[in-house]
């Protein structure tokens, strides 16, 4: 394998080049109907990824599929599965496939089969669920657990919560809701304090994500919360369960009802389907649904290796992507889910790209000259229309977008109005605004025109179950790796976070000799 | 009043001649104390706004000052509170700031004074609020209301929802929590199902706010809550209060418990200060509570006449603003609030600022040849850190920064664990990001080498008390308002908004004549 900068490929050149041509590429005489149905490809879990409507077409996805090859993506994915030391900074395999399933040989390490490793854990954790669910394991007074409440932030806390709000719906609907489940992850108290008054604490179980067991913030709402259950008369380590590594402070700890492991392969941010997203979604729905999440991401995992672009979602997602921003030129990506179970999808998938590829060094460490990862925001639609598209549409800057969509809602709860029912209104809306995005209006009132050529494209399916929801992770935690090596990048490592820790510490031990610090301090009242 | 566009300007031509020269702007050498110190500016409500770590200096703020001058930005919010026609596309009147205190003559139109007209409005929602406390106004079965949940969308949803969340806490710990407050928004039927399956609707009073009363989410949403309270053998008109113009057909009609109104003068993302956050906020708080908030507004609406530019934190920020945007070129701005409340004050922002500035036209309807509104995203800082941080420290492009911090948390519930609790952490935190992003740090090795030189502004007062909120509010409204006369743009219409509904339209009546659409149609399962 070769890790070669992206400018130095002989497709980065020809896709310059071709940039110039495409910038009176007519999206809006591209797009019709051969071409929305010929831009379809499944991208596991019964989810299909359609791009009929991006500013390319075949004489662009030929040079894709180039640099595809030039960079080896598919062979830097297997080398990935496969236990190759891709985060190159930290030095460390990068193995968050293997918690959803076998995708090459098996990963040994000093004897230990990791696959059976996380298995293990898996079926550890789901079987925890159980007793809990069950009773068997109950806390303080024996009253049976009826709240899960994660501890965690970032990678344990963003992902793990939009999983969860994208299934509760599903599971009240199948009767599948097991416990409630709440998060906190904010070091300020009053994330905390709210939660724990939120709860009865006799029922409450809380889960504590750190794979360190050093993060500040999760530490301190730790000790607000054994305090809280201390003064309630609670026993704490009736009350908390860890998961963490197994050389952190936390593991085999008599201080945790139990303790779940992962290991140094998984990165935060690529941890919803290990156990730092599983314990509490098998609290919540139980293990069979936390399992059929991990087959849909399997199958999108698997989906990924297809080696024809044409029917690899999330390759060809990966590669329009770069398109867009290294040759067209657009430096944000909006995410507009038209399904308000995933109000939080688009704040994972936002740490999930930027936190992997909002980087200035390759893999090697050495300054790249070309854009790397966007910026990523959104909300859901409809709301979103109601919001920021007045930019969108009318703005001075082009926004690619990403629409996701779903033919059935999950509670099959509706109500008919003018002839149609709510559901089948929110579909119109995201068909209409994907044709509004490309084709513009003319008006003879300027400030009622619209330019159109706005590129977007459309994941959809039958409706959000745990399987769906399953693909769509794994086909964004693929899209990302993909531009991460087509990047050069290591996607894998975030030392962009250290420099705030560090400075952070001095000032709560009163060290920082930095004068402009000290008087930030001072105006806001630090005391130390 | 002379209305010029930005590039015609005097100021324009002397800015970009000085962003060459501030390429080189070493913001790590001029970041010191004297410059901490220096740059903050109260904003009303106890706020202050400090500017210290931003790319300007006097120079800059001197010709900032020509271009206030030169596009008359003072005389313009006069004329706009004096009841000129500022949104010049829809021929309206611009009012809200009116909704919170008097600032120039009386507003009187057709023989009304239209002050009066939304203090008298104050009053009666506030009264209303009152008898539901008091149980005087009860639902069906004579139980009290302990839920008030709003049906609303866009502006009738996001300001009102994002202030509802910031003074949740606070309420809690002064006694001051009367009801419950929910909100449903999407026309995804999951939202309203999700909503009206938690609450017990024989205790719930819904609050349905559309200006036009032809809102298409809202009116489906009013249908999914009627059936909801007719299966449950509730009667609607005793559970459903109506917030809309008069002359809509939610106004003087019985099917509602009651109606507030609005008029057109008050544009839906300005709108959180009258009867469309007012009744909500009042029933959950009370009027007093809500009359503390638009005291806080009505201090910093005032602070934005002050015509030294050193002494009025809206106008400055609205400058350095345009500063960034124009001539630094960085077409995003991320708003990063050191508190949990405001989680979900960044997608309020996103909206007002988004959908007020993203155009494209000016406020003749002709195009410009310039950048207009940025994109605004954000989450709660320490969140965030954990998260997309990674890319504004060591990304390829360069974002700036809008903190906001407090001194004091709302719950006052607080631990301490390594010699300071939660509080301090939180605000250590902040303080070390300013000092990270503008200095960066040099490393041996390129991916722990941080170039600094990241421009950041923060708001920080006491605590996030109603007033504070108020005020804050107020601020940003009045800083996009600035924005938009600098770009002479009509920033009171949404046209943007316009063409999407127009097709969705035709998808639900199955009158589309475009192949394309009707393929997405098809492929969305969409059958009308």
């Amino acid at each position: 394998m070769k890790f070669t900068n992206f400018d130095k490929t002989k497709s980065f050149k020809k896709l310059k080049k071709l940039a110039k041509q495409y910038e009176k590429f007519s999206l809006t005489e591209a797009l019709d109907v051969v071409r929305v149905r010929g831009c379809t490809t499944a991208l596991g879990g019964g989810l299909n990824y359609n791009w009929a409507a991006k500013k390319a077409d075949n004489a662009i996805v030929a040079v894709l599929k180039e640099l595809a090859e030039e960079q080896e993506l598919i062979e830097k994915y297997k080398a990935l599965v496969e236990g190759d030391v891709m985060n190159t900074g930290e030095k460390r395999k990068v193995l968050h496939h293997l918690t959803r399933g076998q995708l090459g040989g098996s990963v040994v390490e000093k004897g230990k089969n990791l696959g059976d490793f996380y298995a293990q854990e898996l079926s550890r954790f789901s079987k925890f669920a159980d007793d809990v669910h069950s009773g068997l394991i109950a806390g303080t007074t024996g009253k049976k657990f009826t709240t899960a409440i994660q501890i965690g932030i970032g990678g344990s806390d963003l992902g793990p919560r939009a999983l969860y709000v994208a299934l509760e719906n599903w599971a009240q609907k199948k009767n599948r809701q097991k416990l409630a489940a709440k998060f906190i992850s904010n070091v300020d108290p009053d994330d905390a304090s709210a939660v724990t008054s939120s709860v009865n604490l006799e029922e409450s179980l809380f889960v504590l994500v750190s794979k360190s067991g050093t993060t500040q913030e999760t530490l301190a709402n730790e000790i607000f919360v054994r305090n809280k259950l201390t003064k309630a008369g609670l026993k704490p380590e009736k009350h908390i369960v860890a998961v963490t590594s197994e050389t952190s402070p936390l593991a085999h700890n008599p201080d945790y009802l139990d303790s779940f492991y992962i290991d140094d392969y998984i990165g935060g941010r690529y941890s919803s389907t290990s156990a730092v997203g599983g314990v509490i979604l098998s609290l919540a729905f139980g293990g069979d649904v936390f399992k059929e999440l991990l087959e849909g991401a399997h199958e999108a995992d698997k989906a990924a290796f297809e080696p024809n672009i044409q029917n690899n979602a999330a390759l060809l997602d990966a590669l329009l992507g770069v398109w867009e921003r290294n040759f067209l030129q657009y430096p944000v990506t909006a995410i507009l889910p038209y399904s308000q179970a995933l109000l939080r999808f688009p704040a994972h998938l936002q740490q999930l790209d930027m936190e992997s590829n909002g980087k200035h060094v390759n893999r090697a460490g050495k300054k790249v000259d070309y854009h790397t990862g966007s910026v990523i925001f959104g909300e859901p639609g409809t709301n979103g229309q109601h919001s920021f598209y007045q930019l969108l549409h009318q703005g001075t800057d082009i926004v690619p977008l990403q629409f996701i969509g779903f033919k059935e809602s999950q509670k099959e709860d509706d109500v008919e109005l003018d002839g149609s029912n709510s559901q089948t209104k929110l579909k119109a809306n995201l068909a209409a605004q994907i044709i509004a995005f490309v084709r513009g209006k003319k008006d003879p009132h300027a400030n009622k025109e619209f330019d159109g050529g706005r590129p977007s494209s459309l994941i959809y399916g039958e409706s959000l179950t745990p399987k769906a929801l399953g693909a769509l992770l794994a086909h964004f935690e693929n899209k990302v790796m993909f531009q991460g090596f087509i990047w050069n990048l290591n996607s894998f490592d975030q030392e962009g976070v250290q420099l705030g820790k560090i400075l952070t510490k001095k000032v709560l031990s009163g060290d920082s000799d930095d004068p402009a610090l000290n008087e930030y301090v001072k105006l806001l009242g630090i005391t130390s």
